[in-house]
């Protein structure tokens, strides 16, 4: 198992996914302020583990508190504060510190210093071992999915299936969502290789998702995102299967750039295409995606790479970061709580639960 | 207009494209080993381009003969070799070294040292004014089916248009093939912007369609090639048109890699999707688009980017330098001859020379 994030003798130990896949740098630190700096730099990054950086974060800060207690929630505001000044636009960070500032409302009174420290802590480990359930299930649900609409083929051979962006252990802290998916899919025989898109402009798919399957040990090509077309043309992808950073009541799914061409071509040549993401991910409160805002990030994400000029710096440049994906060009949309398919207006008002129906931001988590 | 090559008191002059848009080389030579130089290392690039470069690279080589008459002929056949050798797979070069070869022959026992010298020089600027007429004749017919098939659109606006690769004076010592098409709908009114898929992996839309659009005053955007999808679902894109490496009997058209993501989009968008390229790409010896041998190039294209390393060296990758576009999503194909609609396999046919019906290797030429 990969260890992109992890918590032990009350130390921070977390991959810096920056260099990756030249440089595996593992950081230790008991300094929450190095752990801040580590989400605002995008050492740490993906949305769900950028919830469980966060709880681990406020665990850090609330360890080296040594004041009396009824100085502690100054303090205390004054961390979830800066926790959530890291990365604003990233959604399950306000997910962590909400569910921080609930334990120390509900426990405060009660318990001891010590005592409140073990509970903040308690529920950092909690996000994190929620994220790695979720993934679990999600995993579970996939592959009951794929083996529902693809057994055709599994009789037959293996399959091979084409993902984007990075939805693994680096960005959940878990299994994965749809890597989760893949990589269960995998243990179970039913994957011959896994085909990973690029995913300009900040090639996670060449650079995390490549390396996390390369660690798995499970054979991949990465490749050019504009070459998905002829992958599916020549019959060398079986199926599509990408993550999600918001999807609408209907199913529309907003999903890093390019999911939404990898699901056209998917259609257009006959071949399932699934979202895999928590519930958590399920806005209900957006009839579709047309509501969805959709995040334009800095030119410079195209006019260079790694620090390599490849353009004039007055080159204009349109760059979306996400794209979004009506849900007819979906053929199932896999949660922890089940994989659905058909009418998903019905079937995402069932699983989602009503406190979900918040007013939520578009995450710009790469 | 850019001045991509051109010949003048004995040398040639060419911009080396390595380095744009970043810095712009022009190169004065009347070295023939110099030439072949540039086209070997890609500093003159773009299948046309190529051919041209090549007739005035043999123009350059028989300037500095200065032996007897009847060792010319053993002369000039090694140099042709030279050059075949410079760029094997480009088969624009072994159109302009059979012209060379063709003048030779037929000039040869008539001529003077001097007189034969002349006729070759002229050849090659043959080749070149023939590139130039091609380019605006496709810019003409280009021009004219828009109006026709986008005249409802124009009745209201000018048109935004998405094009891929690099298909303009760079690439054709003319106006451009698509490109081209674009520069003349302009300049005629008919453009508002163009947007420019970055191509990867080697950027010829960020790094040289951009640079060429900027010389021309045209208003446009780069973008990644994955984010095609969202500018025509948001109705940012009226139509796409781009170049051709190799166009079968039946319209099936084998192009740089990422034009079928395109192609299938404007079709799922209801857009319009063009082909512009001289007749001199149509192969109808080839029934349709499966008979087209597809490059795959050095996994290294995508593992690094202008020499900064991205992946590691291990990087399983799958490369493929051109796609294939079947012809149901192309709406026209522009060539020099006519704007070929409908049924391509009788248009084809009536355009394209006998002659032509011969044996062809698809271009590797970026």
């Amino acid at each position: 198992m990969i260890d992109a994030i992890s918590f032990g003798n009350n130390k921070l130990r977390y991959l810096d996914q920056r260099f990756l896949p030249l440089q595996e740098n593992y950081v230790e630190t008991a300094d929450y302020l190095q752990a801040i700096e580590a989400i605002k730099t995008l050492a740490v990054r993906g949305a769900p583990l950028i919830g469980v950086a966060a709880g681990y974060t406020v665990v850090l800060a609330v360890q080296c508190f040594d004041g009396e207690k009824d100085s502690f929630k100054a303090y205390f505001d004054k961390i979830i504060a800066e926790v959530e000044a890291s990365r604003p636009t990233a959604v399950n960070l306000f997910f962590a510190t909400a569910k921080m500032n609930e334990v120390v409302a509900k426990r405060f009174a009660e318990s001891s210093m010590a005592e409140l420290k073990e509970h903040i802590l308690n529920e950092a480990i909690c996000i994190h071992n929620e994220e790695i359930a979720n993934c679990e299930n999600m995993a579970r649900h996939g592959v009951a999915l794929i083996q529902k609409d693809l057994g055709h083929i599994l009789e037959k051979r293996k399959l091979n299936v084409l993902t984007h962006c990075n939805t693994g252990t680096l960005a959940t802290g878990g299994l994965g969502t749809a890597l989760g998916v893949i990589k269960q899919a995998y243990k179970d025989g039913l994957i011959e290789k896994v085909y990973t898109s690029e995913s300009r402009p900040l090639l996670q798919g060449l650079r995390l998702t490549a390396w996390e399957l390369e660690k798995e040990g499970i054979p991949f090509f990465s490749h050019a995102d504009s070459s998905s077309g002829i992958l599916m043309q020549r019959g060398m992808v079986d199926f599509g299967i990408v993550g999600a950073d918001r999807i609408a009541a209907n199913g529309d799914t907003a999903n890093k750039i390019g999911t939404f061409n990898h699901a056209v071509l998917c259609h257009e040549h006959g071949l399932p295409f699934y979202i895999a993401a928590p519930i958590s991910t399920v806005d209900i409160t957006i009839p579709d995606g047309t509501y969805i805002p959709i995040e334009e990030r800095n030119a410079d994400e195209l006019r260079a790479i790694h620090g390599t000029k490849v353009a004039t710096d007055t080159t204009p440049v349109v760059n979306f970061a996400f794209d979004m994906t009506p849900a007819k060009y979906i053929n199932g949309i896999i949660t922890d709580k089940a994989a659905l398919t058909g009418d998903y207006v019905k079937a995402l008002k069932e699983v989602v639960p009503a406190a979900a129906a918040s007013d939520k931001g578009l995450s710009s988590v790469c």
